[in-house]
């Protein structure tokens, strides 16, 4: 079977770069994938992308060796084995709050008798390979989004689930469940706080770790308190950033243009 | 943000109409809400819609400033947060037959503290504005569906749940719930009573009403037992419709054609 | 193979009514098909179809024993080859104003030695059956549009054409070739006579000859000075017509909605 | 309404081959719904086919009278409905464990009092006939896989359950809950006892019995044993293998390709 | 009918920036319209765009007061009217190289008597307005492309035809054409001298001019030396450069990315 | 830039099998790309695929190192440039029955001085290189189609076109053209004998030459009399003849189901 890049390179102590997409198409998939990211997600969350999308964005991103992950939209099993079998090689799950949460996220994913998840692999064997059903649950990542004051208080116990591979933080949502403004790249000190107690429970329990980033420098402090993994914006964001820094020096009276919600 | 109209023309006194569509596709979308009616509603229950088209379609409304809502196919947490971050302005639920259902769906749609809404308005932001995160919870609409002898008996209990904006009656599931034969336009006492009740319980706690309806003269009657908005008919039904009034005055053997079942 | 149900009808001296497709999509496609007109022309000219959609339509209209037509959006023999391989049983061809073109038109529909039409009919063969090769020269229809001055100083010649089957007029392109506003269902005499015209000598060809009409009446005009076949509006109009006539009675201020463009 | 022609040929004692879809296109359905197949199941489960596709690949096969079914990707109310709702004859549910599973399956499929379902049969009316509901309770099936030994552990009971017409046995998910390899066509013991006994109990309890076969000679088998109905491969496995098959013959080092996974 | 901005802001001296879409989906092209551009064009030629995904996209476009043009394909009478009826007020046609081609260009787009463009603005009436035809002919917008040698040959001829407004330089093309590297903000002086002769013919034969630019500053010099619009990159671009700009900082070894080529 | 591994093959002496692609879907493109073919067309011709669909199967195909073809509806540089643009490493091209044509088709693949191509390869350079353009002119591979008696007139003019690399053998329009049926492995001697001419004249001016077959004892056979390459049925075909053998065994009454028409 194929194997997962993001296991060896975390394990090796790197630290990578994943891009987000939100716009719902193949090529602007193959564009982000091409870039170098060494993960790439699908966002079936906030992003406008859902299951038919998502199909033709795997394929773009399997003509590179960018790792194909997708954020489901719910904890939800039919969504999360649906779009194992089309070939993710890791999911993120949003809004684990709990253990129960959490032991239900990682049994979608793991065959039995780690999980409930049902076979049929249809396109993952393409993707991985013949042997596919034999390494899946040890290669498949589960990747729980801690993200509101309950996943911090359940942070124990949700770390200690067996199958969980690590977490990724939800900067966002993090920050309006503790009463800030969603925002990427936090510094208002509670949730700075926040942060660093969830990369510290984390690492105590030998997780990997993930967060949403707006900046490379943000990106490079979070690698720096021990995050494994972080995610540089997105493709919607890149997009309308780009044409906002060039579009007011040509136009005096433009405000920059109007940015994307996420 | 852009207010939401619905809100404004209801509180006004005014009553609206809103379109129905049932067929999946942007340019029929926008025909319909290109005709004048204050709403247009995705169903993405019982038309032929499912998230990836109503992205098209939510566009395609927004050529226009007819109010965009959504109804959903379930009462399910990442289809309601999907269809908010792609631009609805007011999510109609099927089914909430409970207070605990309403509460459910209320949260859904509301940012914390008043909900469990997730971060993330990727095209609302654009349609909305900016500051779209500080009005979201006082603009975007919740309206549950009251469609079975259950959510009779719990109205009350459903009316008075924080943060429901209103109701939205379900005929032809309220009248099956009742034993009796799906329809719109309902003549049926028993059923006529039920809508009484619902008009007479959600204007006593100051919430909006709404029905679906099957032509101008019921609306016209609900309008005046104190509806707020009806919708009329649907896209796929007004194609139906016209064929079958037109043709049979050149078919002699024409029945008038098959109807859409919806 | 499956018989052309409208040489049938035409040749028993039946008069039949052609529905119209401008919205590009399966659904809508299906309704209308439903509805009992003897054919249904999807057109990918003005109509939002183009090719990908036209092959669901396709399948749509295949579920009744409606006669599927194409209108292509010029005379090319990809699209029109194209069209006849998915399973149109004619072709419907805009803007035929010389012997020529009608020449070339008849090639692209005709195999060898008859035409320069290429084999491969994917799925053609599953709609009419195993032995299409055989009849499909006999089966197909060919339809060339006359709706311009040049083409009615030419139709002699364009009806003496080997192949073509008959004629199909465009109203409003023939009314702004002639100098006056683009209407159907035209009452302006120098139009009025023209139209006579043709349908004199498509007779005197003993070709087929239909025409696009707005309304039962104007249809019935037209089977009444010889047209064998008439289009009845486009699902589009149908579908803003509806809402047109009944929101007025709603919305006081409402001017019954905007119309599509054709 | 139109016939459920399994229930007619099932109670006539006559075995069936299903055919099934995990290609998300309307012309490789509309291929395989012309080859012959009682009965065509769109797979949203391991398929790669969500709903969006599901619509046109209902349509190709509504061109012929093999009989639609759906299996859904999770025993969820809102996909059961909306696959009813777009013509699908009958539901495949996935891992129906417990009593409880198969009683909400079977609610989200029948209209009161027997069920729940919400009334809007779109696009059903339009395949079955204007008395959709007036029949669906009685047309459409309900088909509840056992897959696990948990569902083993409940067959007495899952069967038991008013409304459920049968069961279709997942072997390969039915395989590793019993700790054996993913297969079709098993021949380890325990696996092909278990299968024996989920014949024998549904014979017993007088519904029908399906079953996933990999080969005509295990569907004999299957047959053999009581069940009714059984599918053979899918339409991704049959274009692998047809490859698969020939280009081995041409290239000396080729490995036959590489099969899907499902 | 709606005003045709270009043509205003142009007659008034002002210079204007405009995007230009590859990506075929509706919200990229929804981003770039929202960002300030006075127009967006709809790449079909090089862009992996085709007319299905521009429909979406002249919707989204339309959300918005920026002016929606379309870049066909090819010098092709279908193409150029299907996206004149979806609405594009204005189309880019490429390889303009002689007299008869702007002519057979321009007569695509005008109505009679002008030119030989079908009726049916089918789409273009709702985004335009009940009197479009009145007005098509002196709104919509004819934009040849400049961008071979023959091309230079023959430009005052171009220019001269009636009814062409304007012309739009292919820098590359233009580049390759005279044997030099294919690229967009040209140094090599031979293509420099031949851009100001197009600058400086085509305003003495007073029509609007643009020129394809990739950067700023390019785009200042161009509106310097006359030019009246001009494009700056394009969305495909926009994206990779942005990643291509920001994950240098966080891989060492990475190259910023592979970019588009185009 | 990414070779071309059919020129390398080829002038290595090896022969090589090509897959046909009719089905418009990424997935079974996938399928198909990954069973070990040496290059797989995309056919856009009579296949149902039509320029969007295209995009994903090309993505589809990058995932493998199969040479990604296409082979364009009809001898126009529109699509025969886009089809470039998206990433195919050749073009076949139909009914090429002259020099001119010939001459047209390969000016429409080169770019200038070579030809008239126009330059804008933008997902051509993601999958070939940033050098794309350099070697663009000798990498990628021109087909002309051989299929008729016109072309067999004109085959020493057409071979001796400068950029022509190879020539196709369409047996079944071959076929109509001299009078006989529609036929892959043609035994009918007059068809033999003019493949027989094709291939002399073909390899005399030192071309690459393939045919379509419908079996490997065929390919045996082009192969063994000197061609180069041959495709082996297609997606479609591989599909229906599967069920096509198995199902009869099941079904005592079934005819073999029905078969695609190409």
């Amino acid at each position: 079977m194929r194997e997962n890049r993001l296991r060896q390179l975390w394990d090796a102590g790197e630290k990578t770069v994943n891009a987000w997409l939100g716009i719902p198409n193949s090529f602007s998939a193959e564009i982000m994938a091409q870039q170098g990211f060494e993960s790439v997600t699908i966002d079936m969350q906030h992003g406008l992308v859902d299951y038919p999308a998502s199909i033709g964005m795997l394929q773009a991103i399997s003509t590179t060796d960018a790792v194909p992950l997708v954020r489901v939209p719910w904890n939800e099993p039919g969504i999360i084995m649906k779009s194992l079998d089309a070939g993710a090689y890791g999911i993120i799950c949003p809004m684990i709050n709990s253990k129960a949460e959490a032991e239900a996220f990682v049994s979608s994913v793991r065959y039995p008798p780690l999980g409930s998840r049902s076979f049929g692999p249809i396109r993952a064997t393409m993707y991985a390979g013949a042997d596919y059903y034999k390494h899946a649950n040890n290669t498949v990542l589960t990747l729980a989004m801690i993200e509101t004051t309950d996943a911090m208080a359940a942070l124990e116990d949700i770390l200690a689930v067996p199958g969980l591979d690590g977490i990724y933080v939800g900067p966002a949502d993090l920050s309006i469940s503790m009463g800030h403004a969603p925002r990427m790249d936090q510094e208002d000190q509670p949730v700075v706080d926040a942060i660093q107690k969830i990369i510290d429970t984390t690492k105590r329990h030998k997780k990997y770790a993930g967060i949403h980033c707006g900046s490379v420098s943000y990106i490079k402090k979070m690698w720096g308190i021990g995050f494994d993994y972080a995610t540089l914006l997105s493709d919607a964001r890149m997009l309308a950033m780009k044409a906002g820094e060039l579009l007011p020096e040509l136009q005096a009276k433009s405000s920059g243009g109007k940015g994307v919600g996420y």
